[in-house]
């Protein structure tokens, strides 16, 4: 069977030759299950390495559950979590960080998914009081949902801001190496050294099989993230699993090599399509996501050969994702295709 | 490096060949994520194979999350579930299934692990009355904790009774494999034949890499799994990649060659030790589990060599687990050490 | 000791003489505790009188009680409810809804504290898509927390809007009374008649010492709501003194002369300092709120005497409301102390 | 209408007329709401004589509320609470305590409803090993539901227990005015003096119309109480009214007088019928309950004219409870009665 590349997701993907290796070559006799293996204590030694001595590490399944056991550790059910209201842990969880924190999310109207300082002050009141809500964490993606990036500037702003409030800031990085590879930084300059607390680094969009990494930088923010990781159903047993996919995918820079080319794609594809009539790109392309506007009636004929989402049906709004394996070919078919079809439907 | 076996845990083997090479397998081009590609449906249609055309599947990563998916799909947060007190999910969970139902959960004293009618029915009451949980789901392991078995009248027993009150049967088969090879049973002679309502469908302690599945027989029970799991952190993106792993599982009987060969390494183990003095088995070995007493003073030192776990450091109880790569040498070379060890401790 | 009347909210004053006469009334003898008693059974039929014999009533201690109770009776926690961002359930409940019923809050910007179809419709969609929260109940304030009203044919747009997508609306009926006054109609006509679900049916801001109501017009609505009541600590032992309160309340009309009362010192109160300078009412006084701006000098020493809060600091907004003990005495020395104020601080 | 007096529950009777005398005092004018207000800022005072100065106390509505909230203050869901399986937390909540901590219930089978350090101990293991709940709090109940109390010292064994293993002892002290008067000591001296670190004291059950207490007597207990209790619609707008009830209860001492005189009519009651053939006092009498077999036949008629619950039908075990308003004149009526009934039936 042939599974057709399209431009829908970079989970849609498969995984990357050397990721798949490094499983094999950790599969044989045993270790003790739940973390407490070689392989995983070898993680966190590069992991120290990439973000400093302090951090702590914890492997989990998937971005959601990154996600919820990062707010977990640092939130109350009577706290906020403040964030973007295309923030995926806002609309693409299905409310789990509700269910697992208890707490309130107050997601803000954004152009470009970015949150900054002007936006969150209106909401920063009521400290102390007990009839609301308290502000606890501000929660950033990066790179956002929208394809758009955080420059270190802005996030050492809403660090600042949250800091003089008692909050935490918080990174959602599902797609954090290709906002790594886009602002040509390592890791550790746009997160720690920018202030931000705690991250959720991603890898499953860039070309692992599964896995993603908690990232805390201060003992006192991770004092029972153990109890939590358990009780959220994300520890996993055959740990060595997770941390040896990320070790070649770090050690070997896996990442850098994949989050690098499939920002080209990104770049080649906009570069390919800006100039054609009727097509209207709708965000900065800053890493491996180009929204457009394209004409209605080519939506779905395109999408049956090269599957994608819509993002905004009444304007006709679509998400077009770049993977690691994105190839030039791809994307010449496709734009070729979209020609094709605005030619047919003379639109 | 190489890591030695023991008998610590059938989690802490690795993978077989076969699971992994099936991952190999699916690994190339894109697919739709989420269980939308075509390796999960064809794994839908082996289960309905094996447990008939009612049956709906949820993969998950791991068997807390199956668990507490099986127990959110029907229970509200007024429910009660009841089960061993020896049950994974009352003891080995950080309270998962409490955390995500809200509910209570009512265990009851057995000495083998295993329920029973007789030790149920006193909780059986107060139905109606809003001032007591709701008892809701009764909640069996099979093979149990404690390494023993439910004969199949057994099961049907429990679900009889379960279902008389308006509640539900779910079945913990983390190791339903060696359950299913123990019996000489096809899963669905003592599943959904026994009126078992849920099953967790374990895999990762019989040589998978990671994906358990929830199995519900009855369109009612299920009507809302889909949003729990995705709540819960437990669906996962490339979904393809549990999905394989299950088919070369299931298709190629790796599932039954591996079940019996643990089973009859556990029965090896225990007829190589049952007549050592000093030494006590305490369960049925029915499975890949031996419970035994062994002398105080020769279990820190066994460990070191070959690591297990205490069960009950009161009494000097352990637990050796047997696995699907455990060989007789390994058996062999374990019971030759305990004897040196009796000797040079003079027990 | 005396306790100055002001302008802070209608549940700083104290109880209506008729409804301690009625707690004295029933205070003799023994009857059955939780809501098995003759005088609940009263209010039962009160109620089924003034809503229709369809109506199931649950008494319960609060406000928040009641609303909590209200949403966890239809809410599972992969739900979403849509209020207004004023909504009481959204910022004065400290995330009582979200910790009670695990679902998301999707709080909507509205200049006047009213929802409409037009504002609710951008976020009904995703339905059935196990991503997003899915949208479950509408929910209400009559009268508004910025002191506005709806109208019957407004309430009826909006439960046509939620029943068109297998929602529920429900209808916080905090100042319910103040509506009905100001409507000039029955509970039942802007209620049940409109299609409204479910109402929290207050009473305490309206003369009452304690308790609210929920009210269900719908048998499969409440199936399980008793059971919530009482895990929600809002089941009452001693049930026949909320009861009492209702009876008097709604028998012998208490609630109709105290809202008209109020409502009309809070127009009486617009109508006085609606022609000040550099005073400007910010909202319709539909009920018993005034919201205005002030001069920022005079609020201080203005509240030192008669106590009121600020509503938005930012632009000096402050909220007056009107209580059904509020005398036109109070409200001439109130106005007069505005008038001193300006000159004193040449404003 | 006439409510007959029985034995059910010391929630079947009314209220105080001293407690009703204290609403009608302090129903005046107009006070700051949520506990900000002149009456609550004296019960302080007052509870601070009691108890010690650094006392906390936190009005709520009902005795559910108050161990919710007790619990809330120092559980996460990780942890486990331990239990008699008598407890009210564990068996007449409906799960309240489970659903609002997120948190395990460990209930103990005891023969007396007491807890003891022998009982608690097997359970006090697994610290820091993040698969299990952390035990974090025991719980127990003065007087127990069993009727039994708690001595001073036994109280102390617990508490040090709880403290060397870093946990807390809670009190649910529902009826502690009943075991002050039976010990026939100051609240101080079996609670704070004895370790207790956080007690529910209850007033319902002995005279007041609503309200109980959650007192703490260390700063670091009660951090984030204040929200906790908001968000469980357990703070009242209109405190005055509990806090007024609460004055005259501990001022005037009725407190102590409702007490000695309930404890004194269960003693009178179980003096008169414990040499009638054929019934057998079950639980030693400490307080205001007496625990009774019955012969089965005349359960049924008996509770028709004096109502009372049975405890375990299996046993024809009764529950009988005096209240503060039960006169000698009930007790021999009562007592007649079971005599006249036991003739009929010839039993």
């Amino acid at each position: 069977m042939d599974y057709k590349r399209g431009f829908a997701s970079d989970n849609n993907s498969g995984v990357h030759p050397r990721v798949l290796q490094a499983l094999e070559a950790v599969n044989h006799g045993h270790v003790i299950g739940y973390g407490d293996d070689p392989v995983t204590q070898e993680l966190e030694m590069e992991i120290k390495r990439l973000f400093g001595d302090a951090t702590a590490v914890y492997p989990v399944f998937n971005g959601t559950g990154a996600n919820v056991i990062a707010l977990q550790s640092v939130c109350r059910s009577f706290h906020a979590i403040i964030c973007a209201e295309t923030a995926h842990i806002n609309v693409d969880e299905c409310g789990a960080p509700q269910k697992f924190t208890g707490a309130k999310t107050i997601s803000i109207h954004t152009p470009d998914g970015k949150l900054s300082p002007e936006r969150i002050v209106p909401y920063l009141h009521g400290f102390g009081f007990e009839h609301h809500s308290q502000p606890k964490v501000i929660s950033i993606t990066q790179v956002t949902e929208m394809g758009t990036l955080y420059q270190p500037d802005e996030i050492k702003a809403l660090s600042d801001l949250a800091h003089s409030h008692g909050m935490f800031l918080h990174m959602d990085g599902a797609r954090i190496a290709n906002a790594a590879a886009a602002l040509n930084l390592p890791f550790k300059a746009f997160t720690i050294d920018c202030g931000v607390d705690i991250v959720s680094f991603g890898g499953t969009k860039n070309g692992l099989m599964f896995g993603e990494l908690v990232l805390f930088f201060n003992r006192d923010h991770h004092k029972y993230t153990k109890y939590y990781r358990k009780q959220a159903s994300q520890l996993f047993s055959k740990m060595r699993y997770i941390s040896a996919q990320f070790l070649a995918y770090l050690e070997d820079e896996v990442w850098l090599e994949n989050a690098r080319h499939s920002n080209k794609m990104a770049l080649l594809l906009q570069e390919k399509v800006k100039d054609i009539p009727g097509i209207t790109i709708t965000q900065k392309v800053e890493a491996n996501g180009v929204f457009v506007i394209v004409p209605g009636e080519i939506i779905e004929p395109l999408q049956k050969e090269f599957f994608f989402y819509p993002w905004d049906e009444n304007k006709n709004e679509v998400r077009w994702m770049c993977s690691f394996d994105t190839s030039e070919q791809d994307i010449d078919l496709f734009v070729q295709r979209i020609k094709e079809l605005k030619r047919e439907f003379n639109v």
